[in-house]
């Protein structure tokens, strides 16, 4: 995100707990501190916009802080859930000036070393539209993604997280299982596995507490498409077993990632917000695939 | 198959049984004809090493055809699974020189377009050391691998089925079901997805008739890892019912990337095919993780 930001040309400066990051970042010309007090006061003399970006479970330490110290700066986030994540800003009496976010991009490494300005290019970045959002706040952080070359996915929390339990949390399940059942095989498997047990096994070399502060607040949801995955899985393998065929299986399959090579994005050019009604309007764009490319 | 070896420095001609395929190749400079009869009596005149690329359900016809026309040839494969493929070859009388192949090489693309020299390069190629493997045609096919720039790894047909059950039919199982799961969301879901969904799902866009025929002829050993994955799947969404937590998924997935990160082919150098019990030395040599990479 700093770099991001710093590319685009924000005046940009960033917080880590760990001096060690700080330091990384600033032996690379960044502007990086790791007091949290000295560089939340910062923000606040300069009404700036403080995007946090730790994993859930670090969220309700930070929120403290950005309440004692920049109770009125715009505030968002890009935590990989919104609704645990709102619910903890209301819970700080934080939520007048904030807007959620979660840019859909990332590696399975992590660290200063593993940071990269061009990461967001062309992204989905998905930006709160929950009731009570104000069109002020919303602009600077929808704007923020757009410079960073990003386009806006407007959506309700709640079904933000469950979309991401379809297609974030469930592939690191999946991934995980995967690469248990080849590991199972010993070196012989592991020596014969090509492009579509390292594809679908990526995400595993994720680091398992990350896996778990990303997958574990979203319970809920992930829980449904668990339930879900687990009957296609079982009747794939009855039919296999009575019948001899993963017809169904293939044949959906295909159709389901058909639509997903099919899906296009389409650009919102007619809600700004603010406008009457805006929320609504955003909420039913999104829905049907709408993103913001520009606020104008 | 045919571009590798013909880069290779092989006289290579080949068949197909679609006028249009082999026009396709002929214009790139290849010879290819849409006669059987004509292609293996060629073939049976200079005493060419057969390769058969069909998907399961045509082997019986092809091998019909070699027994008529090409019966003395040496004959290998690159089929998806190896017992089935040896029960037919043996059913056709044509065990005396066959000796079984799989190249762990493809993309989700099919037809001479998406065909390339560079293919196997570096990849693994299976090649079957069962009992009954003579030493001559193993040398003949695990040469032709090794000139494609492929590593033999030596396996027996059940044990290299068990195998890719595990890191090659999974994989495709998982990946429907994924992009199942992911459609399910619609545009909203589809639009947020990112580099985890593309990748999980990227073999389900495989054509459904060809997934079908790499995956149902290994029912059997499919049906064994599709089992233990379902527990490996139903534990983790138990446990994070119960819990919250997905601990024991996540470490475990973590470690078993980490084996086929950490995974290195050794090569086997003090085995040459013919020697005393060359066959159980290579069946060990290949179930630790060993590879031919010379025959000499």
């Amino acid at each position: 995100m700093l770099r991001a930001a710093a590319a685009a040309g924000y005046e940009a400066f960033g917080y880590n707990r760990s001096e060690v990051g700080a330091k990384a970042a600033r032996m690379d010309g960044y502007d990086v501190i790791s007091d949290v007090e000295a560089v939340l006061t910062r923000a606040a003399g300069r009404d700036a916009l403080i995007v946090v970006g730790v994993p859930m479970p670090a969220i309700d330490a930070v929120l403290s802080d950005v309440k004692t110290f920049a109770p009125d700066c715009v505030l968002t986030d890009v935590v990989s859930v919104k609704a645990p994540v709102a619910a903890a800003v209301q819970r700080h009496e934080l939520g007048a000036r904030y807007v959620g976010g979660h840019p859909m991009a990332g590696t399975s490494e992590s660290g200063w070393a593993a940071s990269a300005p061009d990461l967001f290019k062309n992204a989905a970045w998905a930006v709160s539209v929950d009731p009570g959002v104000h069109a002020d706040p919303f602009r600077r952080v929808a704007q923020l993604a757009l410079d960073c070359g990003a386009v806006v996915v407007p959506v309700l929390a709640v079904e933000h997280d469950r979309a991401v339990a379809r297609i974030s949390h469930l592939p690191h399940v999946l991934a995980e299982a995967l690469a248990i059942e080849g590991a199972n095989g010993g070196p012989l498997a592991l020596g014969l596995a090509a492009g579509s047990f390292r594809d679908g096994t990526r995400v595993a070399a994720t680091a398992p507490d990350l896996v778990r502060a990303i997958c574990e607040p979203n319970a809920t949801a992930l829980l449904d498409v668990l339930d879900d995955t687990l009957e296609v899985l079982t009747q794939a393998r009855d039919s296999l077993r009575a019948n001899g065929t993963i017809t169904e299986l293939t044949e959906a399959g295909h159709d389901a990632r058909t639509d997903y090579d099919d899906n296009e994005r389409w650009f919102i050019t007619d809600v700004r917000p603010g406008d009457h009604n805006w929320l609504t309007k955003l909420i039913d764009a999104g829905r049907s695939g709408g993103v913001l490319n520009s606020l104008d």
